[in-house]
């Protein structure tokens, strides 16, 4: 993608500056590492990048651009992968970043909770919460970039979902500024508040139509000062999913996350990172990334030990390593993570961030990608992801050796399979990364008369010039 | 409340019955159990009672309804507290019970997941899940009467909110009969979907105002196939909070339920059941019912046992029963439900449903239980509920020897009392209850500008003709 920028408005960078003040507004050549995505795939451009340091200061800049008929990108640490946050009409847009909002407000560990702006870095919050001797769960690679508000606006999910949630789930409170600039005060701090209809959940998960969210109250929990960590190889994929079963028995709501991994998995991650030590000898035809969790009284070591062990005595586990301590653990960590940036690595590929109900899931992916393989031979498909939710990502990897056009024909081609299998099996184009304007093509095509009689409804209602994050999610006309 | 019938469409009904039939629709003196709330405090009254027995027939009811002008209170098993389901313009309104549907569609044991019609009864279904050998953890006391669709409008809580959340942590998806007759299809089973804006989000809590739910999707657990319950004495309130803390580290996220319970409950529950056997000899000032549970290889009798000895340890409690069968289990739980038949039975009485952040709940109860008894000395505070979710059920019983109308003007005077002490904690009037319109007039009067605005743009939007459940949860006028 790649756009040009002719503004309608010749002087809307100057009016905004005028209007904001140089301190706010970035333009020209300063705008550009707003302007791209996580992946480097796109490269686009703004009118301007306004950067608010207060909640008064974004309902200016909205105020600012909305007189100018601009359009908003609102935008966190840019890590989405579905480009929510790339503007994809430079002439007619502003990014509005949240990156100067980073305050924690307020941390009451008392009642488990926290007032955060929505710049806040990811990690840098579960830091300070760890510090008070708290958790927030929420697990995602990009933690050390992503921004609190994006997490909210695109409902975030990663790895820890399986016992914690979406990031729905985690949300007590928004403060929003409205497309008219108007501040919607709901940052609550209770943790049950059944006054009628919840309107905070039209901002979680709703990719910034309907307004920029400023700051957040969330959930906090108590640490888990136990945690173990495992990698069992498997027979298959359908093994994989009786082990989840046994797990979520066996350990109850104590198991924080089961990742699936092909064997590939082993090599992408040594590519990535050759001096990672492998954790064991053989290669197996599947593996399952376990961590189990907790608190105070519960011995999760001893937990974890005994789970493996009736996981060897019903047959399904061929071989498992429990980590002995915590440089271990990051070891096992670091294969999923390896494995990504292993594919990165490849080149250009397909990525897919599919859900399935989970009774479907093995013959999901078997069906997937034996389509893929036959009309690709060349390809590699890699597949593994948070199984307990169904959750998987589907990945194609073209044979190198082709021409960059034919690379893109096939994973062009690849998606129209999976999605095409995926829609036999009712299962999602988005479980956990959103529609954002890269999947709006492929949503669009699959969306119901009636959810998008109420989405264009809504977006009507509730944003009547259109101002927010035009071009995302879906297109009204 | 009480409101006299003159149909404003004197041949309403008859029209009703000529386009539905007879089948479906209920009139005359057949509607008065429809049209009064759970508590018997009032009794309305309504043109006529639609019952339809599929969402075609829910589609043709809410078209015939919508194109004679009338207004639609649609309806669950009635056990709501704040008369959400009650009908206020009896010449004016239909009820649309959803009675008849009760069909459990789907269950996807492999899933986890099950679709089920609006109308089925929470308990039923829950026993269906259990039969199953998995689990549904809403838990009320309304249970055997209440029905999965108005769960679901009302957005439910109950003991088990604390581990399991509210309901709509539970919702996988939604089908609903829109105020236009056109049916929202979103019943997806799937754990992690993250499309864009999440409408079901909007019908979850939404009190009937945008729709009738018609069917559900709803999570499934593991079946907790370990409980162990036990009650513990306490000096104060205080202390209770401490104990909560306590177990919520060292229990983890095995704890699924803390109730917190004063001396009087003890009382209460002797009034309605005499039979009741007493768990400890002594009368203590504060009780705590604690309910750990799980599945698989954690122990949880022996965690409980450890969290006891730690509570002694620590010198909060003050003594302890465990129950050793599920009789005794079921004993305890009788106690905290007999202290509500026991309130009803002492009359008329302030009732309730209170959140403010944990870390406050104990100086509120004070403050307002202090400020209740210098205005009216003779009442009796009874201060219960969910803790762990700083959820307290406030109830005053005024002194017995008044007469009706003073006894009114005390609950008035108390409720007024409560509410002004409430907004200085920045607490919730409805927890888990809702709106209705029995707290209309509070809700209301705290209803912030935007937050009107908000909700009165969105009723427009998806109710222009204001068909669905008008005079529930705010006047747009």
């Amino acid at each position: 993608m790649s756009v040009a920028k002719t503004a309608i408005l010749p002087d809307a960078a100057a009016r905004l500056i005028e209007e904001l003040g140089p301190e706010i507004v970035l333009t020209g050549a300063a705008t550009a590492p707003y302007c791209r995505d996580w992946h480097g795939d796109v490269q686009s451009d703004a009118i301007a990048v306004l950067r608010p340091r207060s909640t008064a200061e974004v309902q200016a800049c909205v105020r600012a651009a909305a007189a100018l008929g601009l359009g908003i990108v609102p935008q966190g640490g840019g890590t989405g992968l579905v480009l929510g946050a790339v503007p994809d009409r430079p002439a007619e847009q502003v990014v509005v970043s949240l990156e100067r909002m980073t305050r924690i407000r307020l941390l009451d560990a008392e009642n488990y909770s926290a007032v955060v702006e929505a710049g806040a870095v990811l990690e840098q919050f579960k830091d300070a919460v760890a510090a008070a001797g708290l958790f927030f769960p929420l697990s995602l690679g990009a933690q050390g970039s992503c921004r609190i508000g994006g997490n909210v606006s695109t409902n975030a999910g990663g790895v820890n979902v399986l016992r914690f949630g979406m990031t729905r789930e985690l949300v007590l409170g928004l403060e929003v500024v409205l497309p008219d600039g108007q501040v919607f005060n709901g940052l609550s701090q209770l943790r049950k508040d059944n006054r009628g209809v919840d309107l905070k959940q039209l901002f979680i998960g709703g990719e910034g139509l309907y307004g920029i969210i400023t700051a957040v109250s969330l959930k906090l929990l108590p640490a888990p000062d136990q945690v173990a960590t495992a990698l069992v190889a498997l027979a298959r994929l359908p093994d994989a999913i009786a082990l989840y079963r046994r797990a979520r028995h066996a350990c109850c709501d104590l198991m924080s996350a089961f990742e699936f991994m092909p064997p590939i998995a082993m090599t992408l991650a040594q590519e990535a990172m050759p001096d990672l030590a492998m954790p064991m000898e053989a290669t197996h035809p599947a593996y399952a990334l376990i961590e189990i969790s907790g608190s105070g009284l519960v011995d999760i070591d001893d937990l974890m030990q005994r789970f493996l062990e009736s996981a060897f005595e019903s047959g399904l586990a061929l071989d498992g390593v429990i980590a002995q301590n915590q440089a271990q653990a990051k070891n096992l960590w670091a294969i999923r993570e390896g494995m990504n940036i292993g594919q990165a690595q490849r080149g250009r590929h397909l990525r897919t961030d599919i859900s399935v109900p989970l009774s479907r899931l093995a013959d999901f992916v078997a069906e997937a990608e034996a389509a893929i393989l036959q009309d690709q031979p060349g390809s590699t498909c890699v597949s593994y992801g948070h199984v307990g939710d169904g959750n998987v990502h589907l990945n194609v990897l073209p044979d190198p050796h082709l021409a960059p056009d034919e690379i893109d024909a096939q994973i062009h081609a690849a998606k129209k399979i999976v999605n095409n299998v995926l829609d036999r099996y009712a299962g999602s184009i988005s479980a956990e990364h959103g529609i954002g304007r890269l999947k709006k093509p492929d949503f669009e095509a699959r969306l119901l008369p009636v959810h998008r009689h109420l989405l264009t409804t809504l977006k009507k209602a509730l944003d009547p010039a259109m101002t927010m994050n035009p071009g995302c999610l879906f297109d009204m006309y």
